[in-house]
């Protein structure tokens, strides 16, 4: 059997579980771990695990694939946790909401030995936790690939191949961009979201405009009801990205400002452009979806049993590592 | 036959006629009219109004009620198109996002023989026209009702049947009171939303960034895909409300990264409200709506065909606006 450790069963981790039963990779044992008991009960009945140990260390001791799926900022508690456990070989991965800080702490703390390569699932849904777990989650959605410079090309395979198991389509990028560009459509619409709830709820009036509050309150304000460690953590570790794009917003908002001001004349243009920008984005996402369609699903979780089988890819990895090791060893000329 | 004339079938006069249809009013005939002769075809394919007039003079000569659904902003000119030929105790009502200009336009245009009751059902769509119409778009949201200062007991009722008949819930407002609260809940996340796209798609890395964006850009920026005469109007309309929400929103925002750059410590509290407002505001909502599921729903089309019945509530219109009128004559001592 091949060992899949998850390290966080909320939303995240609890789908990729579910996910990665629905594909019916083969031979594969997936352990998850969560400081909350009541998380692992619940991911135990959803059948989104099948087992898991005592610690995070003790699991991942025969991992050959560990993702960490816990809230951003207790990645490198989780990563010193488990570091001395971990196998030779074995892949590690992440699913984090930013990425510079998630591969420094992986380069300061995760041993040489294993491979590290950084993972962000654009994926989300109002109900965070176990219980908003979905083995669909991550269909058709990209998932962001960030490999470490160590990381083998076995390893990038594996989390590839991961990311197309759970349905995603993975997308190549390196830290530094993940987290400019993230900061745009992710965190940027995250607090923007946070803000509207707060602006209106202050109100005195909040209690009768609350009766009137209808979908469209409903839809721009849905990452309001996003955990709050995911902002904390944002904006902890993608602080000047999620300030360029805050101010970017709100220059773009007194522009609109005074558009209104102008009797909406220019407003009217721009709310056009805005309209077909966004048709074009809906269009292009669907088309994507639509050509993917056209890959043979069931290749991915075969691949991925490739990948592991028998042991295969711990095996040629440790193979790598022994290598590494040897051409770094002092004594060779 | 009581004739309701919904003047506009796009999203919101096409999903009318469906709703009335899907009611079952007894007796009741619903002409629906445009100046999109496809949006009319459509309609009557739809089956959304039984038929349609040449022009909108014509169609209200019979009418009982006359439900303006047009664009804000060409709201006065359906007003003066029709004024001649509104029948005396005909009733009035519009379905505008702003309510003060609308009822002055209706103070100033419309004859004193009908009864003008404002209206704003709180529900939109991401599909704008009569695409999107659908019969239970009105269902357990909000309608605004604004009487004018002479619309009739007779008139508000036949208005405030009319939502429930759509399967809303009636909301007593004024005009003022209308357009500062719905500023906040409907018309700023509005611009927020369009505001977002035209900030992300204005970046030179937009078109990497159009695909990692996923579902929570798609619910922040839904409402940047309204049609943007919609912006228009209100911007027009209910510019020193909307700038109010603006300038408050800005204040927040700056909160927030004020927020940001401290670590985020008062950020993840700030957040922690946010969660908690939200969903005390989404159980809110669904207690009212469960409250509404005891109210036995085919009465308010019964009611509505009693208020109508054999031009009843026309006769007693006409009855009324004759001792308006006879009150008025200038031979009265």
């Amino acid at each position: 059997m091949d060992r899949v450790v998850i390290i966080g069963l909320g939303l995240i981790g609890g789908s990729m579980g579910l996910a990665l039963k629905k594909a019916k990779v083969k031979n594969l044992e997936i352990v998850g771990i969560d400081v909350d008991r009541d998380a692992v009960v619940k991911a135990s009945r959803k059948k989104a695990v099948d087992s898991t140990e005592r610690t995070a260390a003790e699991a991942v001791k025969k991992a050959a694939i560990v993702v960490v799926a816990t809230p951003l900022l207790v990645i490198p508690e989780v990563f010193k946790a488990i570091a001395e456990s971990l196998p030779s070989g074995c892949v590690v991965t992440d699913t984090g909401s930013t990425k510079e800080q998630v591969m420094a702490w992986a380069e300061e703390i995760l041993p040489e030995r294993v491979h590290f390569v950084g993972g962000h699932p654009m994926a989300g849904k109002e109900i965070s936790g176990i219980g908003g777990a979905d083995a669909n989650l991550f269909v058709e959605k990209s998932y962001c690939v960030v490999p470490s410079a160590s990381a083998s090309t076995g390893a990038v395979d594996l989390v590839v191949s991961l990311a197309q198991t759970v349905g995603s389509n993975p997308f190549f990028i390196n830290a530094q961009e993940h987290d400019a560009l993230v900061g745009g459509i992710s965190h940027l619409p995250l607090l923007l979201s946070a803000a509207l709830v707060s602006v209106t709820t202050r109100s005195p009036s909040w209690r009768e405009m609350s009766v009137l509050a209808s979908s469209g309150y409903r839809d721009v304000s849905r990452l309001a009801s996003s955990d709050p460690k995911l902002g904390f953590g944002i904006a902890k570790t993608n602080k000047v990205n999620l300030i360029r794009w805050i101010d970017g917003y709100i220059e773009v908002l007194s522009e609109y400002r005074r558009m209104v001001l102008d009797d909406g004349e220019d407003l009217v243009d721009e709310l056009d452009k805005v309209l077909l920008a966004r048709e074009k984005w809906l269009s292009d996402a669907k088309q994507s979806d639509e050509d993917d369609l056209m890959k043979d699903l069931p290749t991915a979780s075969e691949r991925m049993s490739e990948l592991f089988l028998g042991g295969n890819i711990s095996r040629l990895m440790r193979r790598e590592q022994e290598i590494t090791d040897e051409l770094r060893r002092p004594d060779k000329k």
